[in-house]
């Protein structure tokens, strides 16, 4: 086995900074060091296989991106990333363990689309994956699954209150899923529309003509969001069960889950790249088709209402615990275009899984957020909120060795000619400069980015058999 | 210098736990290392001078107490431990940093109380202490001294709400203090109760021949607090300075400073064990005079009113961020008997620096909070609030050795023939029983307590001087 | 015309009470006077047909009871009141106005059923009605309804947000027609229950063999109703519609309500005295089938919880505006018997109309509520709120002659035997006693109650064509 | 006595507005009656000395200032109007009462002071007049005339968080005299800014050399405002005294008004015109020394933080209850001028008696409020809230015939040389246009402005002894 010496860098976790080394024995971290080769005499780099020296660098755990979809069928296409171009785009930008959601649509057999998603990504990876499992179809056999899926290490379960006939629970099948999910230990995921508003709002708008991809925004209009939010929170207060809201973009959602959560509930919410921030107004209202770059849901919000900027004081705050990226790439070719002369045929989704270490670190360059925070955002918090703690999301004895070296004195240009290894023909990032640079990526022990090379290999990423969540209080 | 092995123990941070061997060597913490003696082949355990096995055990870094008065002089008394009870006390409960607070009287000098601090502690310490500053009497030359004693490691300061002629500041004297603590980064720490209103109420109390502790609880009422708190937020918001309120008891000041958070400002609150686990009735209200055991302000409130779940409750949900004692004991005889006849004669204050660690993690056995909580709010957070964090809060290479291995299978009595190594001749705590016990305490790589025996030494301690807060966001 | 002359009373208004003569001439209020029965030298005593010595007592708008069912299809049987009991019950208790519902169930046309309501009533009333009119088939052709229903003083429309396949409307419809309401003035009602979460939890119950009159509150948790009401305050947010929410029973769904407020919405609440006066323990949880008298939907909600005590701080508050009963009378035999064995069989409802003046006056006895707010919550509010005032809700010149002489030193005992004119075979409020007294009724000019004895007569109650909501701000 | 007949005009009242005539008898109403002369053939027109038809126009009662300063010593100069000149200036405006303070300074005696103001008013008022009592020095003899006063009819007691050494009461004090008023049912008044934090603001300023008026706002900061009128709520919170807060001005102290009526406290917010037309960026920031002309206290607000929109929302969602004027009128000239390179000595205060009605109107006809609340919170409430109910605030028989016939038709401009009487050389409205007009004004039965004349004359007006607040919940 490979042993590795990480030396004189700045060890980052979600609580403080250290100077410290840190070595590599094989896939897991052996030990985390005073700086300097020498351990009571016995000289650590003389027995390592390589040194990397970090000095000058952060030394942060791997990245871990809870909310990606590779592949994914949806709106009569697919997402453009498979399981290989999307992962390996991961690990470019420092991120080594994603969790992508397997898709139960309506009459199709959970267990089923499991296997199926296995086989997706099986042999295919370059960096770690685990699965939450999505719920279109709540019934006896949905949440008989449920159980059955987390002694395979799925222990978050997703349902949707928007997307009629294609997602959508009605209220019942909210309950009954957290229902299970209380006595289960699972945690809930939601995405958290009104889809019986939206959807008239989407057929007015059309309508009347209005069609451009600007209009995908105002026809889901912040109250949608807050309503179901409060909506999904009240079923998770009769329950018992723990709440986790997907792609928070509106203030008035986080005043919802900050709410509960002074009321003591078990409920959290994660924000993206885009809500942080792209708007309404500059992004959506682009001229012509432009906008349907930025076309996801939930959509992008005025900047007028202040939304971003509450989104990152939510993230200091801790009333939004995390950052993921709802990895969805489309291209505007072929797929995006669907959606020419009506906004609502427009695939939803935007593609950031390169770009999110980078995009928070920022953040912290900006003065938004501290390094630890960025740490605990991107990595410590996701491990912790889905059972990966101890492996993932922290640079311990005993944890893998997911480890990035990043350089605050580095640069990184975000464009499809420049940093760019997503399957996407356009970049939702175009333009945006970066005061820092992922300069090794080590996945499990294996060096899988430097020197501004891709050292990995599809099939070196393995399933994440994850526990219960270590997030509760 | 010694080298020392403390080997399979469950080491556990305010994130999570992870089986792992500590090498600490001479003072500080060498190395954090997965279990077994050998890395790469170097055997640790024949290299060290001793190999403590924590098999079974948490190791935990060493408490952080962060509020204590020892040997303070008050209400014509003194504080019943000095420096070298108190530390020696603060040792057997596992607590290996204290921050006690300098006292500046009105027209006393604050540089020269200061130094006469420096004196009572020096060479009496059994473990290490540092120094928070009460400005009683804000006026230039104070304000001056804040700058000065920031470059000591003093880095925050205490004003009061209450007390007047003896610590009160009036409302301008706050404005001005923390207009220099928004300009010199210092934590402004506030006994939040409305002095004024209490004044009046014991005045009227007293007169009408209510002179019972009981009446100590009664006239200062939960609105004192929560108004004290709401003001002392105002004055933070006006003027940018980080606010830290001390001993918050009422659950109506914690939603204050929940709300204080939820709009983005830097408020923290510090809680203690009896505002847990101790009421106004059960108390306060006992026969005779046995309430003025538990005289202390702010006071311990109505269970009834259902404050101290509140508590608990916030210590989850974060909105209340650590647990100190606010050590400040009087024995019975001879002081707390000065208030026969009138309560407001009691000195106020009791005796806990010794169970702090054992009362939160019964906490932890209860339900109430996490393990990793219990750490959190008793050690990194402490440290990183004050200035501490990577010697003292955390388990990492290059921090202070100052180690508790802590036994979830023991069990711990309290009372006054039992565990007791305060100067009292009562324990505020007596009967209680704690399911865990501290079975070896290291401070600064001295093992100082181990067996059921204290191997420390006055003069050990050492002064900590702090830095800035490490928690602002 | 027939002229009346009510006497030396206290007219009492929503805002004060005065020492004043009334004077009736024909249908309509003349005059209100100076006490004495001269004005200006002109002896009205000698001038009109008739006195009514009104010395001591209070004269009072007559009673707008705004939400009843009379004779309403629900459940497979029949409400048991119809227009001619239920208007002269209430005649009976001081109420001259009722406002009943039109059912509109699916797929029936609104105009038609609105016909059909028109023949139940005419000719039967003892009282004047006017209609509201429930949506249950939100489609084009209900939404042009509106607007054609609103010329004929139709001008409030009650949606459900519960009883799938029976009343409930999705969201998508309720946004559309509040869209309406927004554009052409109309007041939207809501009854705010999750349906969905109720369904699954009877069932559940069911399942589990928890069929008596108690599991009706329990499957009916505070969650629905808080949830719902938010739902339909975020949906009057984006429209702009006004809202009434109906029978608000849950503390937390006022919480809902006076957030809106605050924010400057057109929100508003309606109570009814089942919510202030009874509970989930004390009537639903009676003794074997005995709590089916009280199953009624929002649900009676538990003492314990407060939120009887909390509604009547909303009533002072002004929280909640008004008081109505949801009289919705079915006898405990060959009706609620109907859910013996099966409580979700039980129809819903209870009858109060009689009784409402009375047991909200004994408010004002206990100190619940001031004598003015007493005539504002149970006529002025509910006669503006719905269009009326002027003619109704109000003691002044032009408006219609409905007044209640109402004794503070009478006495009323309520129950089956005593005063009872409600076609049911129990009472809701059996052994209530009432500090006070129905004297004498006038509607319309005419004496309808006086003495003890019922003098007026079906067909003398008028359809009360309504102008819109005169209480939006 | 003279028989008046107001015929033909729209009377409006707090709850609505009906076509009505009224009758005046001497000083008091009489009748109101439906239009047309004839009361049971008696006719009205033949049997009066005077007809005035107010056609097209509105009928309300005359209003009712609650707070202003006539003659006032304070800063060294006093108040430029007299009793004779302001109450002169508030009958042209359509008042016909106002409740003016006396004032008591540290170390006078209170009943000597309200014997002082009597002897001031007496003889030299042109509309009625009450009296609140200011307490400036809060001990045993002041809370023992509160009891006289109130026999008095002086029902409520003015207490200052701010300028200390003249106003200010220490918070011991206030919760003393809350006390009293909780125990006699007095209303207690409120200016709630923090004096002691101004104070130092202010210091710093003129250090600074930041000496024109525009710093007189900067240095009350809202939450100067905000965390006084919290303060005092908790005082009524602890002692259930009724609070009244005066001048509001700061959208946060709404809030926290807001919140404690939500809570079921007795808590009331006054507002003037001032706040809900002008701002700091505005008038306290024009240009030299101009801004002194708008320099009171509390400050007029940014209007960029959006506190005028705010404030005309609390008047319509009933947060803040009534708009007085706090009127205390200075000139430019010899008194403003005062404060010429320090705005701390520019005596605070602006004159608004004689455009309270117009100016409120004015929102009526730009659809901020309602034409029946604009009743309510100029003359309604000020009169229920002070125990003047059914006298005045009110058209009604029995009550004073304060009537004002306004003009929707009409229009006022407002200007130094165009409508105004109050003795100042300069008017804080200069150039304000509104569309309506006060046509004709009567006090107690006598017309005292008709026809664009004063027919009134300085002794007409009489001391009001009030009742204790109508306005409690």
């Amino acid at each position: 086995m490979t042993k590795t010496l990480i030396s004189n860098g700045t060890v980052v976790s979600a609580t403080g900074r250290v100077q410290a080394d840190v070595l590599v024995d094989g896939e897991t971290i052996a030990a985390v060091l005073r700086p300097g080769s020498a351990l009571l005499g016995f000289d650590l780099e003389r027995n390592v296989d390589r040194v990397i020296d970090a000095s000058g660098k952060y030394v942060i755990p791997g990245g871990v991106d809870a909310h990606t979809h590779m592949q994914m069928p949806f709106g009569g296409t697919e997402a453009s990333d498979t399981f290989e171009t999307g992962t390996r785009a991961a690990a470019w930008g420092g991120t080594t363990s994603i969790i992508d959601f397997v898709v139960q649509y309506p009459e199709q057999d959970v267990l089923g689309q499991y296997q199926l998603w296995h086989e997706k990504a099986a042999g295919n990876c370059a960096v770690d994956y685990g699965f939450h499992q999505i719920l279109s179809d709540v019934q006896d056999s949905s949440l008989k699954a449920m159980d059955e899926l987390i002694a395979e290490g799925v222990t978050s379960f997703k349902l949707f209150m928007a997307y009629k006939g294609v997602f959508l629970s009605d209220d019942g099948q909210i309950l009954r899923a957290f229902q299970k999910g209380a006595s289960n230990g699972a945690m809930m995921m939601m995405h958290a529309e009104n889809g019986a508003m939206i959807d008239v709002l989407v057929q007015q708008a059309v309508e009347a003509g209005n069609t451009s991809p600007y209009y995908h925004g105002l026809t889901r209009p912040w109250q949608a969001e807050e309503e179901a939010t409060h909506r999904a929170i009240m079923i998770a207060d009769l329950t018992g069960a723990p709440l986790y809201v997907v792609h928070v973009s509106a203030k008035q959602a986080v005043e919802q889950i900050a709410t509960a959560r002074d009321r003591g509930l078990n409920v959290f919410g994660e924000t993206c790249p885009q809500y942080l921030y792209l708007s309404l107004e500059e992004q959506l209202g682009a001229p012509g088709f432009e906008g349907a770059k930025w076309v996801c849901s939930t959509p992008l919000r005025s900047r007028a209402e202040g939304h971003q900027q509450h989104m990152w004081q939510s993230l200091r705050t801790n009333d939004i615990q995390m950052v993921s990226t709802d990895h969805c790439p489309f291209c505007m070719k072929d797929q995006k275009d669907m959606g020419i002369g009506d906004f609502s045929k427009i695939p939803n989704g935007i593609g950031s899984v390169e770009h999110r270490m980078d995009l928070m670190y920022q953040g912290v360059v900006s003065g938004q957020i501290s390094l630890e925070r960025w740490v605990e955002i991107t990595s410590t918090t996701p491990a912790r909120m889905f059972g990966l703690y101890g492996r993932k999301g922290v640079i311990q004895p005993g944890a893998d060795a997911d480890v990035v070296v990043y350089d605050p004195n580095g640069h990184t240009s975000i464009g499809l000619d420049k940093t760019h290894h997503m399957n996407m023909d356009y970049s939702a990032w175009e333009g945006f400069e970066i005061d820092g640079h992922v300069d090794t990526v080590i996945s499990r022990g294996r060096v899988v980015v430097d020197g501004g090379e891709f050292l990995g290999r599809a099939g070196h990423g393995q399933y994440l058999k994850r526990g219960l969540s270590q997030y509760l209080s």
